[in-house]
């Protein structure tokens, strides 16, 4: 700890600086910083971090030195402005506002006016000529400090004020008078003392004390707490306070205040942006009242109030200038604050503007295009998250909204449609040219076709991971899931929102995937341009990272579409869901139902061609990149229907009695079918299965190397590998098929054979497995179920609620555990490397697309992740940030 | 290796000894063993095992010195023997025999009457004056060498057996003559010439090394790998060869061979106990063609044939006292092998004897008193595994059984009833005194009343460790699980066996739980005796050991039973099963149906009372042991009923809509129930479930304090914790309870509250979970489901096949899977003392009665063990093994 506590700005001098944050807080750091660069900054000090860390190491005290250096500063703080703190004919006043080092909504903010009392509120009136605004300025302060320093309730002084303006019939504020608010600064002092049972203080230097004080006070509210507990801040860091000499924007005509961005930052665009109030201070312009009139010209429509560079010109031309400073400066956007007293402007805060997606990218690239920051840092300054919303349609936000329920925000996106409950009618409707959002409680395999077909999915039940967020992902379509708001009724045709709202089938309802809202009627949406600089700025983006990004696809469209979007290989292509096909799933019944070998292999030549047929068109579009297939995974059940009805109509349809039917579908049920008779575990009791499914791997790569040339090394994966001696039998199967066909085929063909790391026992005994696998692809969203105990499909009853009380930081299958599942994704990683120094290594679970998922995964040294076609972008941005060092995504 | 490869052993003098094992095998060492002490064995060598290892290393070759050693002492025993290997004349016949380290099922057993040819065959005429029974002898020889040397098939040389049979009328072997036996040698030689091309070697040292080879190929023959395999026995130990002169027990009258135990195996009783036939080969006794008679006048029954003791009395006396040198020198009961030829006594083999765990326990602790062994040999003589035969009935093993199904040997022990389909009829039959079997196709916690009123369950599916199984071993009641022989019907009350046998409700079946059979009808069960000695062994088992030994138990009258074997605490004390009690469900599901906290109160407060009358009685029992109590672990649509017509009934009694009972019932149903909201998930969602078991917990243990004078240290478990901030939570919430409860009882108790390790999550991340949790139980049972993603009551499906396949060593749910599982159980021991260092530990799982899962328990340093009532000595017997360093129970 230094010795020097305090740290004085003022006419063109600081002792702070930009780069001191932890030690002044960001807007301290900031202040001193526009000091140094000689833009005017009223004067003031900070008052450092380290006092309030010794603050709360030593009983609520200060620093013995503090006082004085505080006095003294003080005093040069009066000698540039040339008033005098407490001087009732030349009084200075200043404010008091804390700073951290990040943004803590939920401490104590500002405190202005300060220093004002009964005797040198005659100086602010001779200043200003004005009493009215000298008492007005002097009851907002008495305000402000009785509740913020005080702990005076609100209400007690805010209904004076109401019995003031109904005693003299006065509708607004400005309608009361100086003596008005003169009485009222007596009234509120005298409530102050008989609620509280002390008096206000009169003298400024205990005022301002009582200032410091409640600020870093403040640190420790329960509301700080919790909000740096939700954002991982540490409680050490502390708050700094700023104490500055006050500049007024309500001092007449020739007063203003406003806020602006060096840069749109809806569009990025570089132009001036920003929003002011003539005779107005800063808490007008955020409360509304008022409307806000555009700093400028170029910003101005049609019927808006003047622009301030019209009124206001000198000043305007002033800030435009300090925009260009800054920007040249901080080399990034800027978001400030202003305030222009009687002419004469002044800088009140800088720091890094938020902005919209499309604007980060525009801002990054067109900065790098004017010199003022490297490739590097452009990548660095668009977070991954923020891409998903270049690449869905979204809700138009000038939009009405009816929301009537409201869900999971399960794949982003919006649409809107006619409510359709069953996926067959969904499909016919859809042929007829029609836009349906497809309703279910939940859906199943049975249910894609119509998912397809449909616009959106809303489920009421399942949570981030269920089936139909997965596949909707998967499909770029939007989704709200679990939402427990609506109740399904199929029989009735319709269902139950909030309050009691009924929407029936051909209702038209639109979801916002991106919100979990679901909305009566159609709202209107819009499609994000993807402009040419998205492209410029992935270039860079490809050139800085060293992990691959692929994608998981399971049909030649949806590998098309991620090629377009960069995905560099399959990492996840999963053959069950082509068994769903309608023109196939007749075979696949007739595969299980079978009694015996025999009839299983009957059925099973009828698929063959069928996946063969998938197969040559996946690798065609994918042009020899690697792909990765998973042999068959869900359990048999999963393809017979559940349903008394549809278990009658399949019955006839096969030939077979209804009982019959209905005795296997209950011979196949399971209590837990995640943790079933699935994966590698129906690969060894049914080796046929597998065995058809590598042939017609193998038989599609042979005829595309023989017939077209292509060079291609399918990657063959089994999935829920529990101990090695699975893998063993299974991988000498698959080597036999393997061999046979390209011994029948002739050519010179490679091929891997590795596994899904998908269950904590396979993790944990990764040497061993890895000495039958030539690649692992972490499986983390099986991964993390098992290792939590954790189901996806039921975990939507409390997962909401773990993550609203903080039990959880996140959703664990949304942003990876790197705490529990992490651990073992880690440990298999080095188990595997040890035992197969050259294992190719990857993750293909939800998280591949989750960009702190994907930092981890950089981090442990993964060769590649796999996400959604949709999520390829932000995977790659990620594992840019990866490489570059970023970190985590904090902006998340 | 040494540059010794054989070891001879004849007259009193041998080179190697009872401690040679792994050089000379088991029958090698014990061969030289008996010789050394001057007991009468027929002369012979041993080839070390060395020499098969060598072999195998060497493509197949021996070493160098090997031929000259094997001629070298071949002569020694020709010395002896008085007879020359290949010498028309006087010939030298030689036994060949394998023998490894362990027995070993799968390889080549034994060539007898080696050295046989067309000229030595006249030696033996001469020298037995029999002809017949030299040819006999010879063409013996010849099958015997073709089948396992040769390679030939056995049926073509027994075809020209019959042939010849037919030929000459003959119906049995003994009716044919020499000249016969002549005729079909040579036969026999002229078949192997044509079907394998070679001649039968007549130089008996071509036979010799064809023999000697045969057993060094038999070591990597299909059966004997796949044997070691399924025993881990390493094929580096290689096999020995036993080469011994021939003796023959028929020569005629004067002749004989028996086996004999040194005590009686089946009870341990001290006395000599075999079975001898005279005139007749070793393999007759095994043939079972012949009734054996018994060796002497104590075992003799009425209608015996004549006891050796009376037939042969000096022979006899003689074996008595090699009976008596025997157990003095191996000091052990030993199974013994012995031929007589001609008068004069042989000994063929000696080894330790198998026995039943009564006589295990009645040999170790006679042996004690008579100074043979110590204690501590005594307490390892006794495999734990064995002692469950000594905790149920069995079948009476001379009862005719009508096996009609063969399920999973869920629960040990055997009882008959009444076949009976529901819980509730079968609490009402057993209230009038009927004995029933409910069968179920699988039963769940409703139907727990059911299966107490039962003698036995039989479940048509579910694994080892399925709801029936873990029920009924907990009860200690017989179980057959996961029967898929027979077909359910409950519409129709009754159930289809193999081949179509129906058994209706009201039939008698029994189940057999150790083995699995269900038969048709009554079987006569006996219950073994709990004699003296087994507590005065298990008095020395305590006394060695260092892990305590804990129950699970939900009862006070488990608790009892528990007690009364030997259990040191409850280490697992499920409070849910209190819930299903009929007087107390009803409340259960009101609390569950209320939609509200006010309502959930409410029902809470009448359950409160009965929940703390359970503590009270547990405690009583337990008069001061540890109590671990685990708060609501099931998910709670396990306490609702699932079918329709159960519902109706239900929804009567509680005065609610069938439909809206039937949402609840829809709104509560999970996926995957295993992986559901249940645990700590249920604590923290409904917070006043757990503050009322906790305030039952805690007002029972202060009453008992206060007006009972107990010392009680309650020890509150939290379920299925997955991260440190789930305990915190709920400690907190504990600790609230607890202290409040202590403060209105006025009396000082301490209490400790801890967690169920039993999800992967929770090992990983031990050290932090620790720091809130004063003990640590692994629930291994989760654990292993979470681990390997495999659900116990759907693995039945494929468990069985994984294990018959080798593809698992056993099933984990019964022997903890210490790889995979157990690595996580070690990480978490560790992570957890390295965070608080006296962190009590405990395992609580099925696999705390599993001896070779308790071993592990105790290398990992747990505190304690817990277990099924039943299994409490087991466990103790298994911690008395590992504490004494017995390292694995190999007798499994």
């Amino acid at each position: 700890m230094s010795s020097k506590y305090v740290y004085f700005f003022g006419k063109g001098k600081a002792e702070g600086g930009a780069s001191m944050k932890n030690l002044l807080g960001g807007k301290g750091a900031n202040l001193a910083e526009m000091t140094s660069i000689g833009l005017p900054v009223p004067p003031g000090f900070t008052i450092s971090t380290e006092v309030c860390t010794y603050y709360y190491s030593n009983n609520d005290t200060y620093p013995q030195s503090l006082k004085s250096e505080v006095e003294s500063h003080l005093k040069d703080v009066e000698k540039l402005m040339e008033r005098t703190f407490g001087d009732p004919k030349n009084p200075l006043l200043v404010s008091v506002r804390s700073g951290a080092r990040a943004s803590m909504p939920g401490m104590m903010d500002t405190i202005l006016n300060l220093g004002l009392n009964d005797a040198t509120v005659q100086g602010i009136i001779a200043q200003s000529g004005d009493e009215r605004f000298a008492y007005d300025a002097y009851r907002r302060f008495v305000q402000m400090y009785a509740d913020v320093v005080m702990g005076m309730d609100k209400h007690s002084l805010e209904h004076l004020l109401e019995m003031k303006k109904a005693e003299r019939g006065a509708q607004l504020d400005t309608d009361l008078t100086a003596a008005d608010w003169k009485e009222l600064v007596a009234e509120f002092k005298k409530s102050i003392k008989e609620h509280l049972g002390t008096e206000f203080p009169e003298d400024p230097h205990a005022q301002l004390w009582g200032a410091v004080g409640a600020v870093f006070g403040s640190w420790m509210n329960q509301r700080a707490i919790t909000y740096r507990k939700l954002n991982n801040i540490p409680a050490d860091w502390g708050t700094a306070v700023n104490v500055q000499s006050m500049v007024f924007g309500n001092m007449g005509d020739d007063c203003a205040t406003g806020v602006a961005f060096t840069r749109d930052p809806s569009t990025g665009e570089n132009c001036f942006y920003g929003e002011y109030l003539v005779n107005a201070q800063g808490e007008d312009v955020v409360a509304g009242i008022r409307t806000p009139q555009p700093i400028n010209l170029h910003q101005k429509l049609p019927g808006d109030l003047p622009a301030m560079e019209e009124v206001l010109p000198e000043c305007y031309q002033q800030l435009a200038a300090i925009r260009t400073t800054l920007e040249k400066h901080y080399k990034d956007m800027q978001d400030i604050e202003f305030t222009i007293e009687k002419g004469k402007l002044f800088m009140l805060q800088t720091r890094n503007g938020k902005r919209t997606a499309s604007a980060a990218i525009k801002v990054a690239v067109d900065m790098v295009r004017e010199g003022l920051i490297d490739q590097k840092t452009a990548v660095l300054r668009v977070a991954p998250s923020q891409l998903d919303q270049l690449l869905h349609p979204s809700l138009d936000p000038k939009a009405v909204k009816n929301i009537i329920a409201k869900g999971l925000p399960a794949s982003p996106g919006a649409a809107s449609g006619t409510v359709i409950f069953t996926a067959d009618e969904a499909e016919a409707a859809a042929k007829t040219g029609n836009k349906v959002i497809l309703v279910r409680i939940e859906t199943s395999p049975e249910d894609i076709h119509g998912m397809h077909a449909a616009q959106g999915i809303l489920t009421a039940r399942g949570g981030m991971t269920s089936h139909a967020a997965v596949v909707a992902r998967g499909m770029g379509k939007c989704c709200v899931a679990g939402c427990g708001d609506i109740k399904v009724d199929y029989v009735g045709e319709k269902f139950v929102a909030r309050n009691g709202q009924i929407v029936k089938k051909g209702d038209i309802i639109t979801l916002d995937g991106s919100t979990g809202e679901v909305m009566l009627g159609q709202v209107a949406t819009v499609t994000p341009e993807m402009t040419g600089d998205f492209g410029t700025l992935m270039g860079w983006v490809d050139s800085f990272r060293t992990m691959k990004v692929r994608t998981n696809a399971d049909t030649p469209h949806d590998s098309k579409v991620a090629r377009e979007f960069g995905a560099e290989g399959i990492g996840l292509c999963r053959t069950e869901h082509m068994f769903f096909d309608a023109d196939r799933i007749a075979a696949v019944r007739e595969m299980i139902l079978s009694e015996n070998l025999e009839g299983r292999l009957k059925a099973l030549a009828k698929i063959l061609p069928m996946q063969k047929g998938d197969f040559l068109g996946i690798f065609r579009e994918m042009k020899g990149l690697p792909v990765t297939i998973r042999l068959l995974d869900p359990p048999l059940h999963e393809f017979l229907p559940q349903e008394n009805k549809d278990i009658e109509t399949l019955a006839k349809s096969l030939g077979v009695s209804t009982q019959q039917l209905r005795h296997k579908v209950e011979f196949l049920h399971e209590f837990n079918p995640m943790l079933g008779h699935r994966g590698c575990r129906l690969g060894l009791t049914y080796p046929e299965i597998y065995d058809m499914q590598v042939q017609a791997i193998m038989e599609a790569a042979c005829e595309l190397v023989k017939n077209e040339g292509y060079s291609i090394v399918p990657e063959i994966m089994i999935p829920l590998i529990a101990t090695v001696s699975e893998l063993k039998v299974l991988r000498a199967n698959a080597v036999k098929v393997c061999d046979e066909v390209i011994a029948r085929y002739g050519v010179k063909i490679e091929y891997l054979i590795g596994t899904m790391i998908e269950l904590p026992r396979a993790a944990l005994t990764a040497d061993e497995i890895a000495t039958e696998a030539e690649f692992f692809s972490f499986g983390t969203n099986d991964l993390t179920q098992t290792t939590f105990g954790l189901s996806r499909d039921d975990a939507g009853k409390f997962l909401p609620f773990y993550v609203e009380s903080n039990l959880l930081p996140e959703d664990p299958f949304v942003s990876l555990d790197q705490g529990g599942v992490g651990k073992l994704v880690k440990m298999a990683c080095e188990l595997g490397r040890a035992a197969r120094p050259h294992i190719k290594l990857g993750i293909c679970g939800e998280h591949g697309g989750d960009p702190e998922s994907v930092i981890f995964c950089h981090n442990v040294g993964l060769d590649y992740v796999s996400c959604s076609p949709f999520r390829v972008p932000i995977a790659r941005l990620a594992a840019a940030h990866a490489a570059l060092g970023g970190g985590t995504d904090t902006t998340k």
